[in-house]
């Protein structure tokens, strides 16, 4: 699933592999910010090719087809988000440092507006839900994925003694995505500024509530 | 706003007017079916007037342009939730009763999929709210006045003396909202059977925790 921008040694590609690689991450990322705007039904060859003042035959060389984009893309947006949320925050020490952590930056990724259109999958979920086919299968694949990452974190931190173990983690986890789901609707359709600062006072308060006595401060 | 199904009796519309708004109302409901599945922008002229076996001309008599249809459209909508879920709720005794019908009906709403690509307005929310003009700004409209009405209920809770006066109504009111939201994502996308249970016990635990010890008890 991944799009694979750490190539093990023994694969390394040869200079010309590399700039094909290279040509198609620049398409992708650009890709992802049309679909951030116009949704994945709106992304096609053409508005991409003219986005990037490429030929249309020059992109079907990489994509055959509208749904081989439209899963490339998916691939590319959770590979940006695994860069920029995840792995930085699974260098912080395990339990609540770690949960608050993941949650910082993965408020602070969607509100930085990484994508022209904000949250790609928030979008992209409420997109292909009705939608029967791959690219929904992909899109639920890479949402399960995450839920799985915070529910893991957030049982590690009850391991790690931060948090009461009464708590039913994967609950926790959908209220926490629930609570980012309502902040960035607030934030991008009502254009209500307090949105995001909101959101990170209701899950501050939410995890004080849940936290332990031996639990760090949160951030 | 509302596409006004109680006619004032002075204003009483003729048979052959009668007829018309049958009609009007009819095309809506599929129209907002289609919507729901398909998102506002793929629900055209053609793709209705096959759902409803009519001729393209016929319905660009009742729709001038595709945007005169979708703001119709969301009118329509805004119509259905007010009639199946805002009035009934509001004939609930002041207080949590009344805030609890609410959600109650709100979530009985959605899961009884009244829409066949469930609700409507979560998915036209995350459709426009990139894309400036009419569309959103109707969306936002409504979408305004849905958190303004559980604001106010939450606010009459408050009054009634039924739940703690520090409470702050508004991020109430969206925290309440972010939990829906989140439910129809687990629903719809993760086909997670447990979603609206998991909302209903989220909400129901949220609202005991605020309560007063004057306040009834919860449905």
């Amino acid at each position: 699933m991944a799009t694979g921008t750490a190539t093990p040694r023994a694969a390394r590609p040869t200079r010309r592999q590399s700039r094909g690689l290279r040509t198609r991450e620049a398409i992708l990322e650009q890709a992802v910010d049309i679909a951030s705007i116009h949704g994945l039904s709106g992304l096609t060859v053409g508005s991409l090719a003219e986005a990037l003042d490429m030929s249309k035959s020059g992109l079907f060389a990489h994509f055959g087809s509208k749904e081989d984009l439209q899963l490339a893309t998916i691939d590319a947006a959770r590979q940006i988000f695994v860069e920029k949320v995840t792995r930085p925050a699974l260098a912080a020490p395990r339990g609540m440092p770690r949960l608050w952590k993941l949650i910082e930056l993965w408020t602070g990724h969607v509100e930085a507006r990484v994508f022209a259109g904000g949250c790609f999958f928030t979008a992209a979920s409420f997109e292909f839900d009705s939608r029967p086919g791959p690219v929904r299968d992909r899109i639920a694949a890479v949402m399960r994925e995450w839920i799985g990452v915070l529910t893991r974190v957030i049982q590690e931190t009850q391991k790690a003694g931060h948090m009461n173990r009464k708590v039913d983690a994967a609950r926790l986890a959908h209220e926490i995505h629930a609570i980012a789901i309502g902040s960035h609707w607030a934030d991008q359709l009502l254009d209500d500024r307090e949105a995001y600062a909101r959101s990170r006072a209701i899950m501050r308060e939410k995890l004080r509530g849940l936290a332990t006595p031996k639990c760090p401060p949160l951030g």
